[in-house]
């Protein structure tokens, strides 16, 4: 299920592209300038919506490339609007849509390790179900509660995107 | 990767229940009434924080019993207190702990189907990994979220709970 929650990541970027209309349709609507939102934050010390985004995409990101072992483009974090933001988002995409079902093959079991660890690692499989399914979420979600909080008109719909329903 | 999934979700609860009493000590070093939080929210027209928490519960228990055929306690959304959301977030572990990886066998292709979808159904698959994985992170995130707003002092690392790092 590696390659099929990657997919799905990848469908929730699409809606976050989508909310960063919505803010900026917001922002005309109220006559202020949309990249505020970069800065907006729900603590003092908690990431600001620029960086929840950032996150996000990084989230995916490094777990495609640590999982599949295909090197992943850099981005250094210099996002300062909401056309830039999009550019990000759309740039993972493109980089996920690169990757295929057979890539994922001996993810976990591939050994994963960060900086931050200090030199002690985790299985793919630990490291996908602990650590980046629930972090990309967190900080997608935060990105949708940060524009939620400040006015911009998205709800739940936005949030999962048309589900795979059918007739029974 | 259900049932793993499954027991990351119970992990998280396990973290939900900490954030609780982070919330009282919070508020009670800053003497106000700890049960003030269940009604607390982001959005005016978001779920407060104690619906915030029973969804986040439903979520992974009615996921839990649709894969499984095994059915769950039922709840009726009347938590009122702090101790109140302890009682719901541990009674849906212990339906949880009550699971095992045999249970899920099949879940990938069972028929599952709501009242809100009108006729219509996902297979177990799309449901579990379209619906209800992405629905219990954004439970979980904005019960976190409203915590953190209102001055709790939570983190990261409570967020996650201890991850499966080892020697290399």
């Amino acid at each position: 299920m590696y390659y099929e929650t990657i997919c799905q990541m990848k469908k929730m970027l699409g809606q976050l592209d989508k909310w960063l209309d919505a803010a900026a349709k917001f922002a005309e609507a109220k006559s202020f300038d949309p990249n505020l939102y970069l800065g907006f934050r729900l603590a003092p010390d908690q990431f600001g919506f620029v960086r929840q985004v950032q996150t996000t995409c990084d989230t995916v990101k490094l777990a495609a490339s640590r999982l599949t072992g295909k090197d992943a483009p850099s981005h250094p974090d210099t996002e300062a609007t909401l056309a830039d933001l999009h550019a990000r988002v759309r740039a993972v995409m493109a980089y996920l849509d690169g990757l295929s079902a057979k890539d994922f093959e001996g993810a976990a079991t591939r050994v994963v390790t960060q900086p931050r660890w200090e030199g002690k690692v985790m299985t793919g499989a630990s490291y996908f179900l602990e650590h980046a399914v629930p972090n990309f979420f967190f900080h997608i979600t935060h990105s949708f509660a940060i524009l939620r909080h400040n006015g911009v008109d998205i709800g739940k719909r936005d949030y999962l995107g048309t589900l795979s329903l059918r007739a029974p």
